[in-house]
């Protein structure tokens, strides 16, 4: 039997991987724009990592990891997702005593989750994502997402929609917990076994239930931005006047909930509603984690980022009939006739190529008129004939595609030429 | 404890990301001039891919392969290598059936070996390398070496050394085959118990042995150039003549091997002996593989390729106190003095990132002393100054940090202005 791909995983390949390229490029673009920097953390990590850092309860944990043993008997992760590592590299390299504060990092890589596939669902996606650490300044919480709002807009989404909502902090969070388990506690027995564990251990974890979700008490729960403080209410306030300062439309919606105990304050997603999706469809989420790099041991810091898969955004630019504008074609394809001039194309290409011009010619020893038939499929801008007998004459014939015109250069010009038609 | 990264593994962090993004864009943008386009393959594959494209009896995966069960008891490795999985990757999506070929493809992305870490060495490494599938004119050969050395030139390196030698086809490699058992076999009892097996199997890979390669009977093995066929010997000359007339120097090695049976014809390596690394180093190799395809149930289609580390290459770049041309600092750094002040630049900021200028301002509450500070050790080569008084002028005062020049500017303008200016 043939040898096949991991179900889950695909390959990326020539006609397609362009869009990749564009988009990752735009993703690097902006970040530089934004001075957001490179990180690149490993594939793998201990799988304590994400155990404490993306929390021990979360189905993610619980479910979905590549966890395995390598040969040295340490239990190690494929990365589920991109924060917990970064914040673990953060507070390993000692980021936060380098002088430049708040550290702005971004990362575009694989992450893998044991899921059901399914459409822009795979067991290895592609995750981009920023955190910015060292700042509980509400502009920088709008930057953030104001981050991730630039890059949908400019690689050419207009269909978004962005929901906002605040945990509060600490305090608020309390209050709130302590009103979400009065709510439900007396009737916690007509929910799941899973809902009624969180009851104690973590009673917002119970609005993110897709089994309850129906449940009458749902809708009535006490929503968090009914609880937050003064101090709260004001730093979301900020938040959204930053916003509207620069013109990003938002709607705040109470419901928008992050299970784990250190996100607080700021909670963002992006959806899009493009007809193509047929739903509202979430393409990124992000938010507010001042308790993490604690967590992991790292002294006292706030942080927020955000993370969006590519592949759902290449989804919705599909669903949008978005165009990339990719550029394709070589300048130059080269053809022969002849075993001298045959031989003689190799240093001539190597030349052109070295000279940054993008240019390739036939291996397959085809007849003329193949070779003319690969040079239009390959999109050349120009097309240069050498002949044995051009090639003792020291010229070549070039023709410009787009306006048929055909003229003789010398060899020893062809390079200079071409470099300035190019 | 506070967790840490894997053994092996590294984190690239700002500061040293920049070298990896420059030498991995010149990558990219060698590819293209050469006409060779990315392929991206998952990260694992099925472990049997790996056993029969790199072959069960090598160290890799015998000894260094990352192998798990995932939660469906399949046997994925993590790819400690990518021409496996860019074969597996043509055959499966029938690429040997699109119009143009040969299939000219590149990747640059993470491999994994379980080895001992040591400089140069880490458990995860990135691997750039291309793969020409379906012609066998020398040319290309001459193509994928020319690619290399041109990469390895273009980012700085000077001290290079190209080593060539050929393997011949199946008949050479049959005759040779036979007369190496005959050199060795008389007198195998005095070779390690791996040689012992190598004999029969596979005694090319004796030549490769690290134990035994101080006996007398290694240095009068007979060479496989000298068993070359005449077509092979042409297929040799020609490879040769076509690097001679692109100017690339290179030496013969007839000790030059490749254990594996379905390696034939060229085989290369190219080596810096920059006297930073002491010794001589082989940065990276390649060669033809006609028989690959075939091995992973593909049609026969002939090959040929070259893997090179980014590691290896950043080390020769340091050996040889190479200074890459990579652009840092901000074009422009907002500074404010008062609340009106502050919380306008947010949108202002916002603005001007939309118009392609990389910016930024304070997220710390910073005095005014300490932004122009900060200003300073981000380069920023415009430092735009705005208090609540020119706030309500709506003006902007710019300074020109390389000619201390300053000016103001309206806030209606200053977008353009530095659009302008930068």
């Amino acid at each position: 039997m043939k040898i096949q791909i991991p179900r889950g995983t695909q390959d990326i390949l020539p006609g397609t991987v362009e869009r990749w390229q564009y988009v990752e490029k735009k993703a690097r673009d902006i970040c530089s724009r934004f001075n957001y920097q490179e990180i690149r953390t490993p594939i793998f990590e201990s799988t304590e990592l994400f155990q404490r850092g993306v929390g021990e309860t979360t189905d993610v944990v619980q479910k979905e990891m590549y966890t395995f043993k390598d040969r040295g008997d340490r239990s190690l992760t494929l990365r589920p997702e991109g924060t917990a590592a970064a914040v673990r590299s953060f507070v390993e390299n000692k980021l936060f005593g380098q002088p430049q504060q708040p550290t702005k990092l971004y990362y575009i890589g694989p992450m893998f989750r044991y899921e059901r596939p399914q459409s822009g669902r795979m067991r290895q996606f592609v995750q981009f994502g920023i955190e910015a650490l060292g700042s509980h300044d509400p502009a920088i919480d709008a930057e953030v997402i104001a981050l991730a709002m630039s890059f949908y807009k400019e690689v050419g989404l207009k269909r978004l929609k962005l929901v906002i909502n605040s945990l509060g902090d600490t305090e608020s969070r309390t209050a709130h917990r302590q009103a979400l388990m009065n709510h439900f506690s007396s009737r916690v027995n007509e929910f799941c076994s899973d809902c009624q564990s969180r009851l104690e251990k973590n009673p917002l974890r119970i609005l993110d239930c897709k089994k309850d979700r129906n449940h009458e008490l749902m809708a009535s729960a006490p929503a968090i931005i009914d609880y937050l403080n003064e101090e709260s209410k004001q730093y979301f306030k900020k938040v959204q006047a930053y916003l509207q300062a620069m013109d990003i439309d938002f709607v705040v919606d109470p419901n928008l909930v992050r299970g784990l105990d250190y996100y607080n304050h700021t909670a963002f997603e992006i959806m899009s509603d493009a007809d193509g999706f047929g739903a509202i469809t979430t393409l990124s989420g992000g938010g507010r984690y001042n308790g993490l790099v604690q967590e992991l041991d790292g002294p006292e810091t706030p942080g927020i980022g955000f993370a969006l898969s590519i592949e759902r955004l290449l989804m919705a630019l599909d669903a949008e009939n978005v165009e990339l504008p990719i550029e394709q074609g070589l300048d130059c394809y080269l053809v022969s006739l002849g075993d001298g001039a045959k031989d003689r194309l190799t240093p001539l290409l190597y030349q052109l190529r070295a000279n940054g011009i993008k240019a390739d010619k036939d291996y397959l020893n085809k007849k003329l008129k193949a070779q003319f038939k690969t040079a239009d499929r390959l999109q050349a801008k120009y097309v240069a004939v050498l002949g044995d007998e051009e090639l003792e004459k020291g010229i070549i014939s070039v023709k410009e595609m787009a306006t048929g015109e055909q003229q003789e250069v010398s060899l020893t010009e062809i390079v200079d030429f071409l470099k300035r038609k190019i």
